[in-house]
């Protein structure tokens, strides 16, 4: 099977039910129908064997990853994903491999009402890139340059399981509901698009927790040019990783990357009806903090006091 | 430095001058605003060390060539390239090595007045994954299954000089200014979006060749179920592969990849109209067969005989 049998075989037939795909996979460009009062949203991520998976995965569970990572990337934004290109490249033609990534491609697409466009198949060591285009309306696209002093810090759910089912790749005596529940984290993490209506109207600035909660609220402190102060006591930990770690779920919480939970903040004029919004579309975030105008992170620990807070996250370099 | 310090530093620093990107890197996503009455186009193409180019090739070459290969793209559908992502896998962080691809990069978008938008930065082996996307009138993208028998096939240059200079890549006694011309071709192929206006008006149907000449031939035939009967005679060689090849040179031309000419049909009704567009646009192309309803490539060779055409082109797998 040459690479365009390869591509009509397994990622041609991948359905989808979207009217504005003009014409997708099998020309050298795909062809799209951008509607008037939207702005296109674009963003690309590489996820390397070995540094974002294990090889050893299966690959329903790189596909399902590499997807929901980049879907959630468009969550930041307030937007609604829509098309994707696909850059595999592969060691060898494997055609067990390739069906289970096209059937992990095909059921998280679906999910989100994606296409699949179009994308590149090439022999080389193993890795994707996705890059993942969405909608949002005109101007409503949320930054994270926007957060000003005074507003509330907002986390879309707990953290820190992650980075624990990380910890635990290699373990052979943990308990199976326990590792199954923590490796759904690190493998399906759900991409919290379920908030882009609410946040398009409420957030004043957004981003994804993937390089860990800490590093992620440190960027829009940067963007914004502001500082932020956390309490620690607010900050929602996994269960399961207050469980395994004790004192230290905390630091897993703050540093552990993978969570793609949201971050974001929400004036406090506002705060009130945006507490009435989320409950009226039946969602749960937690309020963990405030913007301050001294800039780096700070927070108050269990004991009372305010302390400087260490920016620990994933860096390549 | 970190990743997000090496992006803002080599890449976010590249300037464009592009009024519709609301926003590029430096967020969870770009943000970008479609103008009215046109369709996007988006193509993504991997290119791999020491599959599409050798690892020890100066940065710089390494960065041109992967962007022209995906303007390339953007060509063959009559588009013109506006926006581009990238990601970039890299074994370690070189400063020397980084300084150079950005510049490459700089350059190359430059001359297309392309903006890089966003991307990611990843610890791996060496790749290079760009996303390409350009805006097309509506309804004016040019496919490569519209062909009709009678067509007048197409090409927008001579071919066979990038293959020429894979074969030379190792030596070290061919004349250094015929050397360079042919590396010139290999790693700064000029992709064709001059052709762009004329294209949109007269092409049937139309395709880049990248995999070579009558492997990308065949996808347009199987694309339109239609075949297509050559004149050998007529084929475009490059002047250094006839130098260099003498008998074999038709055999490089037909079938040596990466030459980022492109191909491409008209109906024989608009013929004498395209070809005065085309002069007065001060371009060459070449006719070098027809479109017939039998499927499959045939050629008439020098000796006035016509006989299948074998279809050899690049494939990963």
């Amino acid at each position: 099977m040459n690479e365009f049998e390869l591509i009509d075989f397994f990622f041609k037939s991948i359905p989808h039910d979207r009217s504005d795909v003009v014409f997708g996979i099998g020309d050298d460009a795909a062809c799209l129908q951008i509607p008037a009062q939207t702005q296109l949203l674009v963003s690309s991520d590489t996820l390397v064997a070995d540094v974002h998976f294990l090889s050893s995965w299966d690959a329903y569970d790189i596909a399902c990853k590499a997807v929901m990572v980049n879907v959630s990337d468009i969550a930041a934004m307030g937007g609604s994903p829509c098309w994707l290109t696909l850059a595999l490249t592969l060691p060898d033609y494997n055609q067990q491999w390739l069906q289970r990534f096209a059937q992990g491609l095909t059921d998280s697409l679906s999910r989100f009402n994606i296409a699949l466009i179009g994308g590149d198949t090439t022999r080389g060591p193993l890795s994707v890139t996705l890059t993942i285009h969405g909608l949002v309306p005109a101007n409503k696209a949320i930054r994270r340059s926007g957060a000003k002093v005074g507003d509330k810090i907002y986390v879309s759910g707990p953290l820190g399981a992650a980075a624990q089912a990380v910890v635990f790749l290699s373990r052979t005596d943990i308990d199976a509901d326990d590792l199954h529940c923590l490796n759904q984290k690190l493998m399906h993490p759900n991409p919290r698009v379920d908030l882009a209506p609410v946040l398009q109207q409420f957030a004043t600035a957004a981003i994804d927790i993937s390089d860990g909660f800490s590093a992620d609220l440190a960027h829009i402190c940067d963007a914004s040019q502001v500082g932020a102060n956390l309490n620690l006591a607010k900050i929602p930990v996994h269960p399961l990783v207050e469980n395994y770690q004790g004192n230290n779920a905390i630091e897993f919480a703050l540093s552990g990357g993978d969570d793609y939970e949201l971050c974001f903040t929400v004036s406090s004029a506002d705060e009130k009806e945006f507490l009435h919004a989320l409950e009226l579309a039946g969602l749960t975030c937690y309020q963990i903090g405030i913007i301050e105008a001294t800039p780096g992170l700070r927070a108050r620990q269990l004991t009372g006091e305010v302390t400087p807070l260490d920016v620990k996250g994933y860096s390549h370099f």
